[in-house]
């Protein structure tokens, strides 16, 4: 992120148990121990939220942060049916939308890059586990969009993660970073704020 | 919580790796998926947040909550003397801070109930693990307050820990609710709004 004013709006969601918030709370303390920015993270619970979509929200951004919920986010990522429908028409235009091919066909066009990936299928037949199926989506959202470096959520994971889970952590988030194109993974972030 | 207009503020308060956000967490999810209220949590991390105090925030209301930032908790749970430091001045009137004895020494007057419990002693003795600190914490909480019922917090425990922890998880549970005075356990929350 370089130094003129940049602000990021990242919406994960998708269903209960596939770890948006514990993805959502590794990005934000990634940018903020590791890359000197600001963070809010947060989880909105509404009558919605009980038979639903989950979402956890993140702004991160090298100025102060107000107002801490996400209206629209420039990036969103959607691990359901579900959450895809309900916030897709959210998404500010010329954002990313991010989805799982496995769980998520899109229905509308949206005024945002759309990338569908085989994320869960993906990390199941290499890593074996849907445990860190949330660390893949991270590594696939931060090949598409680098907020901030691999090296930062690496550092995270290696003060959260228990040892003997940290190999397979690092091998979710590095299937997760080898999904997306080569030649987009080198660049900053195309999303505009 | 009663059907007249209530909304509690809660911070809970520490360092990194005592599962304070995972106590906040743990407690939104108990009070909108069990009790039907609405909640939100959030961590707010700034560059003070590099050195030193976490805190996670949780506002818990049976109305729509617009604003999702607490600046005067009325219940405020710090677990080091930093933590307690930097938040004990902005508690509001009348609410209840709980500290833990073996970090935090008190050093001034708050206009709030003040409780000091060997929480982090107990749950070493008790349990033999510190990593279920949090959920004795939240049981002590909840013994005082009953914010939300026990039986609300062991239902997102159950959803939320591998079954083979959730013995220690229960037990951590049962000793921070044990450490209350019981004549204390029975009664709806003294915390005022």
């Amino acid at each position: 992120m370089s130094m003129e004013k940049e602000r990021y709006r990242i919406v994960f969601s998708g269903s209960g148990g596939q770890g948006v918030i514990t993805a959502s709370i590794i990005l934000a303390e990634a940018a903020v121990i590791f890359e000197g920015l600001n963070a809010v993270q947060s989880q909105s619970y509404g009558p919605e939220a009980r038979g639903g979509a989950t979402r956890a929200d993140v702004i991160i951004s090298n100025r102060d942060i107000r107002f801490p919920k996400v209206t629209q986010p420039n990036i969103l990522i959607s691990l359901t049916q579900e959450a895809y429908s309900k916030f897709s028409a959210s998404i500010r235009p010329g954002g990313l939308l991010l989805t799982d091919s496995h769980f998520v066909k899109h229905e509308r066009k949206v005024d945002a890059r759309q990338v569908s990936l085989p994320m869960y299928e993906t990390v199941l037949e290499k890593c074996g586990k849907a445990v860190v199926y949330n660390i893949c989506v991270l590594g696939a959202m931060l090949g598409l969009t680098r907020l901030v470096s691999t090296d930062s959520i690496l550092k995270v994971l290696e003060k959260r993660v228990p040892t003997e889970l940290l190999p397979l952590n690092r091998t979710a988030f590095e299937v997760g970073l080898s999904m997306v194109e080569p030649e987009a993974r080198g660049q900053r972030s195309e999303v505009r704020e």
